[in-house]
């Protein structure tokens, strides 16, 4: 059976959402013209609001619709202490175990040569030139710990050990291999007060 | 942690799609954002159009972006056997195990007195006007073997059996209480051939 043109189009389209497959986005698209046209065109407004607001902020990099962020700008934050992470959605799973009141510095990826991202395209450059003049008191890494998000933070700790800067990496209460976005908090939490100092090789 | 406004209402908008949870929401949400702005751009204009352009048949009330759907133009159909069924996605399953050659006329959902949906809500006057009118040799009732579904095929023949129209259920290898769109095809193919003649009642 043929799907008339905008019918098959809308399915297409909606397999851009992680871990839709074409039997949910058919289903997605049927439900929604059959019993909620009204949601449809509220997500399709939704959609290109985001995507015409939301950049990131110009310290930490992070989504924001602003040009520096609420986070960075609270003043009740400890603004001598940065936590480096590799995404938006690690962010939101460090605030929610409530393990951490410093500023964020998001990489939105992490070190991937083979994929042409260096220490540029994450922001590195500036990244080191912030915690020089503002004499940030110490930079926690919350890299995953995969193997990206490991050679990431090597990396990080090989850029600012030279400088005198105190690098810390966040205990593994994560699984390894796993993602940080998935853990629960107090485990979250069991990793940031159990990091450990990086000291500068011999 | 606030989410910046239009970042909480992608969230929230992404929750009219079945299946999607405040987990999921925000999932996709962080992944368009960091990851395919276009397809979330492309998604947005997919659901306009189709909630613009896709209406009903005026004949079959099937889901098209013509006035008569491309299945009631067929020539090469048995324009003289309609089955009868609850939704689009129904359709789409008995179309895809290749075991119905007819015409369809979807109810666009079943009786239900509790919620105000009545013989007229589901088309049945002018579907019964239809049957009549064309001569109809076989009208195959094809709703859910749920208690709505067969109230729905009880009414259904109680409406045509009088006219001397002859009308069948198809055979319940479908098991009961399940839904029709989520059965395979092998066994729609069965409960098409294996249906039987309903007979007025003494
Ligand atoms: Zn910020
Ligand atoms: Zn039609």
């Amino acid at each position: 059976m043929k799907f008339s043109p905008s019918l098959a189009n809308l399915i297409d389209a909606l397999r851009a959402l992680p871990g839709v497959g074409p039997k949910s986005a058919q289903r997605m698209t049927l439900h929604l013209l059959e019993r909620d046209r009204e949601g449809a065109l509220a997500l399709a407004t939704a959609l290109e609001t985001a995507v015409a607001k939301i950049g990131h902020c110009s310290r930490c990099r992070n989504f924001t619709e602003l040009e520096i962020c609420e986070i960075c700008c609270d003043p009740r934050r400890d603004h001598k202490l940065i936590c480096v992470l590799e995404t938006p959605a690690d962010v939101l799973a460090v605030e929610q175990s409530g393990s951490f009141r410093g500023l964020y510095f998001v990489l939105m990826g992490h070190l991937s040569p083979i994929d042409g991202i260096g220490p540029r395209e994450i922001g590195l450059d500036a990244f080191q030139q912030r915690v020089l003049d503002e004499g940030i008191s110490e930079v926690i890494l919350a890299t995953n710990p995969t193997v990206e998000g490991e050679a990431t933070a090597y990396y990080l700790t090989d850029m600012l050990l030279p400088h005198g800067v105190r690098v810390s990496r966040i205990a593994h209460g994560v699984p390894l291999g796993g993602e940080l976005e998935y853990v629960d908090g107090s485990t979250l939490a069991h990793a940031f007060s159990g990091r450990r100092l990086l000291q500068q090789e011999q």
